[in-house]
């Protein structure tokens, strides 16, 4: 079976070289439209990509009512394909309040921790999950809008760590079409029309109205942009690695930034140096781009010592120093 | 006078070096609450920091019912303030169309070169322009969405030539609340409610939408990324203008990349390598994103050669070559 959906997905797999010759692939099943077609998909795309589908594995959030009729679909389905099936369920809510994490960052966390384990119990390198064109503009307008720092704006990566995404070039409408005509279905989640949540209210609302402004899909347009700003941000971070270690020493709960060095660097290079150092005292707290701004003036001597996220920043001497405050939450 | 709002307009001049102590400074005005508000700034500002408001110019682009409306409020608020007028009209209609040029495009050049003589006129070496925080984040999404190249995304440059934008830090809305507060007036372009233009969408659908998913307002948030942007792609530029001269042969209509040296580039810098080039054979069609992945691919040799804007691209032995189309206009 060789649909442009195909080949779509194969060219994305070759480019990004998501899954190597031999990999055994386990894929991670909501239940939704986006991962019940990479399920297919793959499945087509193994027999001639030299990989093979070891296994579905699900994750249930409890977290909304339909919550077991989900598992118990995606269950149907690997049972119907003949393929092994791996499910956990967690408290979700209870996790996210105890570490303090927002629910969708704790459910991501949990959710990954357990796609690990399922891939090490079926003895798979490789873990596919169904995220797309859609996803990746959606997120790329969130962290716009809400002033996420550099690398925040790169969007989805196609691959981090065993995890990877084939689906990034494919747009959620082409992959319904294409589970349609299979005569196959998808579970729909109830909450996506919840517009209290902010990546709906981008999906069904921002994105829609983007879309008529520019009298077609932007979809693709902020996806490229998303992908480019990945590939700036990848290469300048390697740049600002090497200045990192160059400039700056850590030492218990301090650091210090050698400012005749840090003067040289050209701007997008020290913007990422004030990144990490910034990153290093945040723990898990976001840095923003204002809290990047901030810290630019004082190093360039604008203004004196400011608070930032987990600790503060202050002019001593030749040297930049953060000096974090009492240890926070891991 | 010294409010918050002059505070950060003074900041933004001292930042990238906009006015040089002792200019002579020309505001374009156009009658709008932005150009406005900025002629009042400028001149508080003047008192202290060593510069001139030295004319007010305003081009009439005859082409809304009220042009010569906004001519003569221009005009009366000039001799108000006692300060030189300087004004031109054209019928930008006409021109783009001859020039095949947008209706925005060919009146934003006859403005600019119109700006110039009178800087010139007037013994001026700096054009002070009303562009806002708001101009800044609908521009920067304008681009996002239609796929701009790299540089198109870094949105409004704070100077650029003579020509330069001390309120690009500074809302609209805050411009409104000043003049409100001097009890000064302003006219309001008619066209601003009409949605077929792109703009107007963005900014009466689009941004309200984000707003109301961020729960504040996102001007400031999309201001910093663009900066971002502007900061990343400048020093980029930078590099990847060394690499072309490296690697790039010109001769009459044809271009030759040095495909050795060309795989040994960053990526960020191998496509902006591939930009310029395709900007000289594009003449002034526009580059966009997928122009230039498309011939990353040519050059990857993962296809053949291509149709790019006014030209061809084919690889040829150990040469990448673009050769131009018969001479389009200008």
């Amino acid at each position: 079976m060789t649909s442009a959906l195909h080949q779509c997905v194969r060219r994305t797999i070759r480019r990004h070289r998501l899954i190597p010759e031999g990999s055994r692939v386990v894929v991670g099943l909501s239940g939704g439209s986006d991962s019940v077609a990479l399920t297919f998909v793959l499945r087509d795309l193994a027999a001639h990509g030299g990989f093979e589908v070891v296994g579905l594995a699900h994750f249930n959030h409890r977290l909304r009512p339909s919550a077991s009729r989900d598992e118990q679909f995606c269950r149907e389905l690997a049972a119907r394909q003949n393929i092994p099936f791996a499910s956990e369920s967690a408290d979700v809510a209870a996790h996210a309040a105890e570490q303090r994490l927002s629910l969708e960052d704790g459910a991501r966390r949990l959710r990954y921790e357990f796609l690990g384990r399922a891939a090490a119990s079926l003895g798979a390198g490789i873990v596919a999950v169904g995220h797309t064109q859609d996803d990746q503009a959606e997120t790329f307008l969130m962290k716009l809008m809400r002033g996420a720092s550099l690398t925040g704006l790169a969007g989805v990566y196609p691959r981090k760590g065993l995890v990877v995404r084939p689906l990034l070039d494919v747009s959620r409408a082409e992959l319904r079409t294409y589970l349609g005509s299979l005569g196959e279905t998808w579970v729909e989640d109830e909450t996506n029309g919840n517009t209290a949540n902010p990546r709906n209210r981008i999906r069904h609302h921002v994105l829609p109205q983007l879309n008529a402004t520019l009298g077609g899909s932007t979809g693709p347009n902020l996806a490229r942009a998303a992908a480019t700003a990945r590939e700036d941000t990848e290469w300048l971070d390697e740049v600002a690695d090497g200045s990192f270690s160059e400039l700056v020493v850590t030492d218990a709960d301090e650091l210090a930034i050698d400012l005749a060095g840090f003067a040289l660097l050209p701007r997008p290079v020290a913007r990422r140096v004030l990144v990490r150092a910034l990153r290093k005292m945040a723990g898990c707290r976001e840095v923003r781009l204002e809290h990047v701004e901030a810290a630019l003036a004082v190093a360039a001597g604008e203004t004196g010592g400011i608070d930032v996220p987990g600790g503060r920043m202050e002019p001593r001497g030749s040297k930049l120093v953060l000096i974090q405050h009492g240890r926070g939450p891991k």
